[in-house]
């Protein structure tokens, strides 16, 4: 295992840190691993909070801040906070005007979620779970589709109507909508390593690649042999585009996302691959995002995620955004 | 060799048509592999031009638009750019206030750009050099120190002290002042491999590490064993700060640098420890980059650059800025 890092148990502590050394502008509670706006909780704002396991960064602790995140709880990599970590940013960022959580479908998230949104007492919660990619139905951590890269829009939706002061329900109902709006598709060239337990968490041939793989190594729908970036781009947009039903004058917005260990060369690469794909479908990319979104540690590999947008999203895409993960309008 | 391309020839082709398709703000111009700003030339502005070898993304093309360069020439990865290539870049930005030609150590580069100068005819061209790593003088690529980290701080402020419309001579004063103020260090847990080369660079074991590595590769100062991240963090602070003779009292900007294929948890955690020995010597960071912003296409490692600070760097460093690779202001 060739890793930066000193105790492989000490990876999220001493990477947390590292934000809290960074970004001044974040409050980073080391004991919780929770990292919070600087200025929550926000009085009269519906609070944002998010999470899951690490590994998966810049999501969530790098949205964090103005205009998306108020709070993320940072689990152990590839394994879901606990109750009493989301607990307390629950009630770390609730201004009075209720909390929404924005959860990943995976069993032990979509749980922990849960059991904090009842120990939080008071506070108002509403969740939402995100469950976009179109590879597999049902495994053995989700029951439905599991959560990946249209979460980065729903937070990034959610946040902006939180930030304009909408109550509770108008958040959440965002959410749901860009959650409903979006799917995704990914795959891998390489496995990756969580630090405690030290070997790939899956073995791929040096002349194979995995279709549908998940964030987290999960098997996907196929493993087959290499392929040019053409063939591969067909590969993740045609089934996106076909569940999502998009089509002919649709808007979309898309994120070419890479996967940890991917150079910014080959994403741009596959995004243009993508790009034709869709131009000659008739389908317009409104706004796109390229680059290292929501990882899977160190993996080699690439997602693409499409949401169908409207003016209002687009609006609320727009609107400015401070997170170190984030950031445009200010 | 896995990687998500087509033919291994026409990678930065390919990758500069989908930096097209992801920012129609800017004009790729593909038969000459420059990336322009979408509204040069600007007249009466100093035209910002760089470029080099790809393979460093988001250097040099992610790195173009308001506030930053106006043109970036790609060459083939790891490959200087051709004169004819910055003579189009160079020609393409002048309004008519003269071009600055910002331009890391490397003998290919430094000569490429100085004929690109001399064929550009009327326009008035001054050429700034990056030499900023302290690992090696001389090697078999540079007289001097290599170029690397330290650049993305020159183009940052340059591009800023253009925009507000100072003349070449001043803007070339930023540049080198900026450049004169900045030293890094590099090392790698892994070799990267060169497209249409298609084997590693270099080998290197599954429990070494390489200090004082280039970006491209290049040996460093030592091949040693994998050492501990404070380790790691305090072999390249130490030989930066002295070599920069920063120390109590000094104001200084950072940029802990991913060369490509670490995630961005590993540079958090770095980071974190880099930052604990810079505290520890009584040297402020006032502005921080953590991430991917000078890279050895899917290297894994990192690198710190310090750049030493006063008020009016830091003025230009804050000043808005739109491009692929930084953006914040606007």
């Amino acid at each position: 295992m060739k890793k930066l890092i000193n105790d492989p148990d000490q990876v999220v502590t001493d990477a947390l840190r590292g934000m809290a050394a960074a970004h001044p502008e974040l409050r980073v509670d080391l004991e919780n691993k929770v990292i919070f706006r600087g200025d929550a909780p926000r009085q009269g704002k519906v609070g944002l909070v998010s999470g899951g396991g690490s590994g998966h960064e810049p999501l969530h602790g790098g949205y964090v801040g103005p205009g998306m995140l108020d709070a993320a709880a940072a689990g152990e990599v590839f394994t879901s906070p606990v109750p009493d970590q989301v607990m307390a940013a629950t009630q770390g960022v609730d201004g009075g005007a209720g909390v929404l959580h924005i959860v990943k479908n995976y069993t032990g998230d979509v749980m922990n979620f849960e059991m904090a949104a009842e120990m939080a007492g008071d506070v108002e919660v509403v969740q939402v779970v995100t469950q976009d990619d179109v590879a597999v139905q049902d495994s053995l951590y989700t029951v439905g589709r599991r959560g990946v890269g249209v979460t980065v829009f729903v937070e990034k939706l959610a946040g902006a109507a939180a930030e304009e002061g909408r109550d509770l329900q108008a958040v959440a109902g965002v959410a749901q909508a860009a959650s409903d709006a979006g799917r995704s598709m990914g795959m891998a060239l390489t496995s990756s390593t969580v630090p405690s337990a030290g070997s790939p968490t899956f073995e791929i041939g040096d002349e194979e690649m995995e279709m549908g793989i998940g964030i987290h190594g999960e098997p996907g729908r196929t493993r087959m042999p290499l392929a040019p970036a053409g063939e591969v781009a067909a590969m993740l947009t045609e089934p996106v585009v076909d569940d999502l039903g998009v089509g002919r004058g649709d808007l979309v917005v898309a994120m070419l996302n890479g996967m940890g260990g991917t150079p910014l060369l080959e994403l741009y690469l596959m995004y243009g691959e993508v790009a034709t794909i869709l131009d000659k479908a008739g389908i317009t990319v409104a706004r796109n995002l390229v680059g290292d979104y929501i990882t899977s540690v160190e993996m080699a590999g690439c997602s693409l995620t499409l949401m169908r947008a409207d003016d209002e999203m687009l609006r609320l895409w727009d609107a400015p955004v401070k997170t170190p993960g984030l950031r445009w309008g200010v």
